[in-house]
């Protein structure tokens, strides 16, 4: 019997979005669960690690962090290749996309909690905002690592050539892509244009591509 | 047949010890090839992205993302439970100790690459220093991230009560912890004591009971 699912996230892509898209094309029910960021502060002190998302099997206690949740969805519904190979090149892009979120993270993160690089806490809000643009300018550069992730993705899709990123359906790494395609291109990070993507052929391919899977679409259309 | 494996790194533990720990601990052949840090400028640039480890399968064009060739390597050893839930828990355990990981790199980076997190390439090296010790007594601090995941670890342990953090038996995750301990009590990071797990008696135990099994003692003992 399938198991039960929840998802407990803010009402937000964010890291949840790839579990969400996964579960959403694996055909799988679930709970979509989103909490308020007014409710965040007493909420996670009921999270096992102080950070969601969560999903919550058949009232288990919840498990924690977003890959593992992925995976797990993945072998579910057949999103994630059975074939030692295949299962390889999908957890490699899947890291991949890890590292480029962790290359852009210290931009957002030193808006937020300017502490955990060394900033007093009290950093006023201009001062912030220099750091981040001095930031969001060096990985926008060339050679930055915007441009040199992107290299990298556009690359694998054109050797792929399917249209997806491993083997020729949609797996969890194309799940894992497209939010953050979507986050980059979004206009909600400042100094990352919206047309950020348009000198990958591929990578608007893909997006295109997979914004018009029916599941996709429906989940983006509500 | 088995393939035939490389994993190629620097002379060092960092990221790829686990995956060396579970090829040893997996009972799977494989070539140690250790780069210096000298020629690393040169073959950085034949590395598809800028990094290593790099695993090389049967003479093919070689893969990256430790985590990913631990999932493989686990795979191919029966390090890694076929077991959804439990395959989900250490999906769940390696993803916690990269978090941990993360958590503590701006105060190496900090020392290595300041620009990153805003500050001028140029900081003088006692500049560094004292960030580093700000953010490392940040770190240690109660209710820090050092005392914080140490303490999730340590209930983790007590929880499984097998001496292992999944299960009954040594899995990746195991793997992954180990290194990440040995790293966090050398001495190496400076404002970490190397006393820093003694607190933490399921966490001793596990270090102890991982480094007397007989695949991991002959590792450490060349």
């Amino acid at each position: 019997m399938a198991p039960k699912l929840k998802l407990t996230y803010f009402n937000m892509e964010g890291a949840a979005e790839k579990v969400r898209l996964a579960l959403k094309l694996g055909g799988l029910e679930f709970e979509d669960d989103r909490i308020d960021f007014a409710n965040w502060p007493a909420f996670k002190s009921t999270t096992p690690y102080g950070q969601v998302p969560l999903l919550t099997i058949d009232d288990k206690p919840p498990v924690t962090q977003s890959f593992a949740m992925l995976r797990y969805v993945g072998r579910l519904s057949g999103l994630f290749p059975e074939d030692l190979t295949l299962a390889l090149q999908v957890d490699e892009i899947c890291g991949l996309q890890d590292d480029f979120a962790r290359a852009i993270s210290p931009s957002m993160y030193v808006a937020m909690r300017p502490q955990v690089f060394g900033y007093p806490e009290d950093l006023p809000e201009a001062e912030r905002k220099t750091l981040q643009a001095k930031m969001r300018a060096s990985l926008m550069a060339d050679g930055g690592d915007v441009p040199r992730f992107l290299g990298y993705f556009e690359a694998i899709l054109a050797k792929n050539g399917t249209g997806y990123f491993c083997g020729s359906t949609a797996t969890i790494a194309d799940c894992t892509m497209l939010p953050a395609f979507r986050m980059l291109k979004s206009g909600r990070l400042d100094g990352i244009p919206t047309t950020v993507l348009d000198a990958y052929p591929n990578i608007t391919a893909f997006v295109d591509r997979m914004h018009e899977l029916p599941a996709i679409k429906a989940h983006y259309a509500k």
